[in-house]
């Protein structure tokens, strides 16, 4: 007998809009093949294993002291590690960081969204923004994408301009389809948008396009670029998420942070991490070379997969994607169903892994 | 020159309620002595040093997987603690954790609370309760305590029965105050509660009084029990709170939480001190000491410090508190300034430590 597991979650005074909801999260299988949830599957070398364990050891001598709470050291890496992929100089001023981007999103819809305000984000896409608007009381405004699943910037621009947002998001690369925006078109996003533009760069290190920090010297008081360290840095376990932005970002987001909100073992971890950077982006090439090979094996399997600047792939046409996904799932590989109509969304994985999934993509019934 | 430095807050469309405010959090000083946090002041044991470190190395090698989103394990261990400590028996349904008591007071507001919602808290109690129902938007209802800082139950109860708040916050022992609510009269708020009452047990190890989780049985619809590791686990470094109530409870707060919250590193860590908590409690009974010596020792200098149950006293009267605690500072001991008339707050530390904030107190102006 479990103390109070006669109450059901009726009869708690649960907010209204929660009601009748389910947790978001794709299953947590144990299976062979796990190609879910676009996580890097190269493991962290040794030498980074070694290293994070031993920061992690140095700082636990003072785990009964609260961390740094505004992260100083951590931001600096960051921004130095951004400053020498982008090509743009940032400052620890610049960078802010989180429990993952999702955190670093609340954050921002807290500090510039809530009741009475509205954010807009461009359908297919990550699933987590309307999410965390409604997690904070802001209202979500669904924009379309094409049908190719392209963002047409002409009309986004004007869906803008007549809905004034105050938060646009705009995720790019794009999950779960896959590309991303050249810099001249986000432009247009930006120039249209009176309030806050927050460009989802978490796959950036996959995509064939400049990062959207080089806009930042022109639209310093709009832009926020997040991103994190789960996908191409392999730290998904170890939850840091970051963005790029104007100094006075920063000093508002720190208006809604929870004070201490990253530990001493993030802050640590997350350096020691950096501090590989070089050898974790390798996999990055090999990812990019990997799902080339995808798409076209997809291909010339008769499927017609979505054009990808990721570390994923969406693809089609099943006629009941619920059963396809069930299939690979019986043939012990793991994918996502994205709930867009005909798709599933398959992350890259090793080469291994990405031939089981090939051999079970000739067996799935379409 | 700093990209964007040119933007300042007020150019930026932040949320009305922000303008004007001031990050939370006390100044992080280097100073010999420090006993402004209530952080413990013994440093973790080096067998639990070296357990943490193990912990995470062998979790580092799975750090491009996601966490358990669910945290079960750690929720197990924890629902194993108190069981043991608090004589209930709890199980995992029973128990949710996040990054510090902070993220899990948020999520509970975010799932009770919210615009056009209220949280009542008896003042002065824990400055971040009304901080985070203002970031949830939730309005925040002040009720007075006793002159001497006691809650006075009967007015408890007929402020709650008056205005109905959503929530009540009862901090026990109190923060910045120190006392703590026997169980007999926690029952008279529970009684007059009509939504959820958050039982705010953070100093929980320290108190000679038992623990509300001993009440889950009785009022399982209406109360949850948070506590941390920060206190008495030495373990604020680490980031991780808890909390004890019904299964439907953690049910409602999974609809809230950002998945994937607590990372890998987190998890591990705060298991393997758990393993030691025998050893890290011991510090309890020091600091238990400790703290009635100060008092003893404050009131023979002359001070009129209240009645603690926890590792802090509050002291007093001060003719000007902010002078008085920059006369410490300035004698090399940090304290807190918890803005309350005529007092200040002392974090009771080694007995080294406590000895040089009582020669400082022999000098200081009041």
């Amino acid at each position: 007998m479990t103390i109070g597991e006669e109450v059901t979650l009726d009869a708690l005074p649960l907010r209204e809009d929660l009601r009748g909801k389910t947790p978001y999260g794709a299953p947590q299988l144990d299976v062979p093949v796990r190609l879910n949830t676009n996580e890097n599957p190269y493991p962290p070398p040794p030498e980074l294993v070694a290293d994070v364990a031993e920061a992690v050891r140095a700082e636990a001598a003072e785990l009964h002291r609260y961390p740094d709470r505004d992260a100083v050291a951590l931001r600096q890496d960051l921004a130095d590690y951004l400053s020498v992929s982008t090509r743009v100089v940032l400052s620890e001023a610049n960078v802010w960081a989180a429990n993952g981007s999702n955190e670093v999103l609340q954050q921002i819809l807290q500090a510039f969204g809530g009741p009475g305000r509205s954010a807009l984000g461009f359908e297919p896409s990550y699933s987590m923004h309307p999410i965390i608007a409604s997690g904070t009381r802001t209202e979500w405004v669904p924009a379309p994408r094409r049908a190719d699943f392209t963002l047409d910037t002409a009309a986004a621009a004007s869906v803008i301009r007549e809905r004034r947002p105050d938060i646009v998001f705009v995720t790019s690369p794009n999950n779960p389809t896959g590309g991303s925006i050249p810099l001249d078109e986000l432009r247009a996003v930006l120039d249209a948008a009176t309030g806050i533009v927050v460009v989802d760069e978490a796959y950036a290190e996959f995509s064939s396009q400049p990062s959207a920090v080089g806009l930042l010297a022109d639209y310093p008081a709009k832009l926020i670029v997040s991103r994190t360290m789960s996908k191409a840095f392999a730290f998904a376990g170890g939850r840091l998420g970051y963005l790029a932005a104007a100094p006075a970002v920063v000093d508002a987001l720190q208006l809604v942070r929870l004070p201490y909100h990253l530990s001493r073992l993030t802050q640590a971890a997350a350096r020691a991490a950096l501090r590989h950077a070089d050898a974790t982006l390798d996999s990055v090439h090999k990812l990019a070379a990997e799902r080339d090979r995808v798409v076209e094996a997809l291909a010339g399997l008769g499927f017609d997969p979505v054009p990808s600047d990721s570390n994923f792939v969406l693809f089609g046409p099943f006629a009941d994607p619920q059963a396809a996904w069930k299939s690979y799932l019986d043939r012990g590989v793991l994918i996502r169903d994205p709930g867009i109509r005909g798709h599933l969304r398959v992350s890259i994985g090793t080469p291994e892994e990405n031939d089981a999934f090939l051999e079970a993509s000739k067996e799935v019934s379409r």
